[in-house]
């Protein structure tokens, strides 16, 4: 793998406080000092500047996805990213609905728990670990199962790293005239999605991936009319995000209590977003890490999980080591007292580790993360990384 | 009303900063630079030292609600307060169960909604926009319908700044068996509310309230047996606190992304509560502030809502004056350009507005703040604050 081929002018990262780690992880991520500096004042709630920061935030996320016209609203969730996926899924799918769920790793799988707890009706096409859903698959389960309504999607599954094929998927699900709902939470903000290319009709990330801002809440972007048409839905007065969206078009102020520290932060994020290149300048500083990151490790004689081509610039996945000297934990600690926090695997059938290309770390950071590494196995005595066959 | 009469040592309170209002409402409030300061580092939510904190806190709170064995267990819970109480009854509340709801005012209202959405079965007691109930009510109740099986009251109803017969109604609920569900939001850490003296199933709370962090997370006291026999009652995988407290219990992190700059901001915020004495300072501080406001604004002409016995050291309701030439929103405006943000009134009958006590000001910020509404009357040339008849 090469580096990014048409460098763009790069703001300076800041480092991070002393003795502070790198997260290497899918978020909660490193962030800039400019947007941790955001939560230094506090906030009325209700008070008309707080309210501007809320729509400016909403124009900027429904820019980012495209979209111009009012076809689309976005309405953002207090809690974690999961909060804003469960209250999509009940708002999205009609209560006599089915979901067809493509699951291949934690968070389709946890798509499939919340529709348990909504008592929506679903199936699963359940690929496993890390194998990707093909289009032809989903199209020969859509033409099989005429009653499902709509389908769910991880765009990248952190569990393994992968970006599954969204767009071939997209192209499926329009042609059956279904709906699309895609979980974007590690995405959105560093991989293009815009409405122009991808017809979907619901949309979730959250404030503390790849736009880089402070965990807090959600956001959900939804097409208006279906939107409009999901009264009676809601299975929680806090999850209810028409309720919350009808409040906020009147308002202008968040229906319950917002984390009004992480959306001061979160605006001052999506400015740097801006200001690198939007997603475009994201996804090749990002791209850049992963390729440097992909390279190196291999060099130390590491493979990943997957192929390249399935392969995102958010996360990675390499097998562990077989080597007798390995265990993760004792690398952990090691690559933690060298300022780099790293995420155990979340494969089922072989060790592994995860590796994260997001936040505020660039190659140099890559280029110092993969020589603590190299520092972590001399120590720990572990002389080849072949995993085990 | 005098001040109060055991000064003691009072940690000196930051500024905000330069051109940044006093918050002076009910949450969010002006918190402390300390408490601010504490976010600006990121941390992996799933790491060791992060893991730490989180216990910090529980094991704070569990302290500050007098609970020194396992007979009860905190679980902190991602989003505002309402997705704390909205967690708190699914639990508390069997499905075939019962409530009491009492009422006076908007959150109590809220609750009710909640047991809508739920589908729990409930019953209300209504005294209108401030009247408190009375206990003698509540065991006539309880009398006339044996199968209620939990009782809800607001500790500190905000919507008029009442404090509740908490004690009293509590006394009440357990002579009849039933469950006790505290709504103690706006008055945990600064009124005392301990399981000796108020024997609580369940009690409920926010960050960004008495304790002053800032806003991301609630968090839930309940007695222990009672989560445990509580499966399967949860209708949502975001809100079902038996599986985040047993996640928590397993693995000490967070069942899903916590909002990490607030949990960190929290627990130093916990630290200050201690320096300032903990509950008994606290609301010595906010019981002067209060005594402060109300003797101010009677010099001024204005009228409270309540009587003396009523009013909480949390926000105090005001009549607005009938003088033509008072508008709330210009008189809204005319204190912020004096950098300091009041609230607006809810009571349906008559036009009023609210004032807080709580957050980081003390006795000479609230005589600045007299000042700065001496000075906005007399703008807005409103020469009598006397209220309509």
């Amino acid at each position: 793998m090469s580096k990014a081929e048409f460098p763009i002018a790069r703001p300076a990262l800041n480092a991070p406080a002393l003795g502070e780690p790198y997260l290497l992880t899918p978020g909660p991520l490193t962030t800039s000092l400019a947007t941790k500096q955001a939560m230094l004042s506090d906030w009325g709630s209700w008070d008309a500047d707080f309210n501007r920061i809320t729509a400016e935030i909403r124009q900027g996320l429904l820019a980012m996805a495209g979209v111009h016209d009012d076809s689309y609203a976005c309405v953002p969730l207090q809690g974690s990213g999961t909060f804003a996926v469960e209250a999509a899924l009940a708002t999205a799918i009609a209560r006599d609905g089915k979901a067809l769920v493509l699951m291949n790793g934690a968070y389709g799988k946890r798509a499939t728990q919340i529709l348990d707890y909504l008592g929506r009706d679903y199936i699963a096409l359940d690929k496993g670990d890390y194998l990707p859903p093909q289009p032809e698959e989903v199209a020969e389960l859509l033409a099989a199962n005429p009653d499902v309504t709509d389908v769910f999607l991880v765009h990248c599954e952190t569990s393994s790293g992968i970006l599954n094929p969204l767009r071939e998927i997209a192209d499926v699900v329009k042609a059956h005239g279904k709906g699309l709902i895609v979980d974007a939470m590690s995405s959105f903000g560093a991989v293009p999605l815009t409405v122009d290319e991808i017809p979907f009709d619901v949309m979730v990330s959250s404030a503390n991936k790849c736009i880089e801002g402070i965990p807090g809440f959600g956001f959900v972007i939804i097409r208006r009319t279906l939107l409009e048409q999901s009264k009676g839905r809601a299975h929680s007065l806090s999850l209810d995000l028409l309720e919350q969206w009808q409040y906020m078009e009147r308002t202008g102020q968040w229906r319950f209590t917002p984390p009004t520290h992480s959306v001061v932060a979160f605006r001052k994020a999506l400015e740097q977003h801006v200001a690198e290149g939007g997603v475009t300048g994201r996804q090749m500083r990002y791209t850049n890490n992963r390729n440097v990151l992909v390279s190196g490790m291999r060099d130390l004689g590491f493979q990943t999980l997957l192929e390249d081509r399935w392969l995102s610039p958010i996360i990675t996945t390499f097998f562990s080591p077989a080597h007798p000297n390995f265990e993760f934990k004792r690398f952990y600690d090691e690559l933690k007292a060298r300022q780099f926090l790293i995420y155990p695997g979340k494969l089922t059938t072989a060790e592994s580790f995860r590796i994260g290309c997001i936040g505020q770390i660039d190659e140099r950071i890559v280029a110092q993360l993969l020589r603590a590494i190299a520092d972590a196995l001399a120590v720990m005595g572990v002389d080849t990384c072949q995993p085990a066959a």
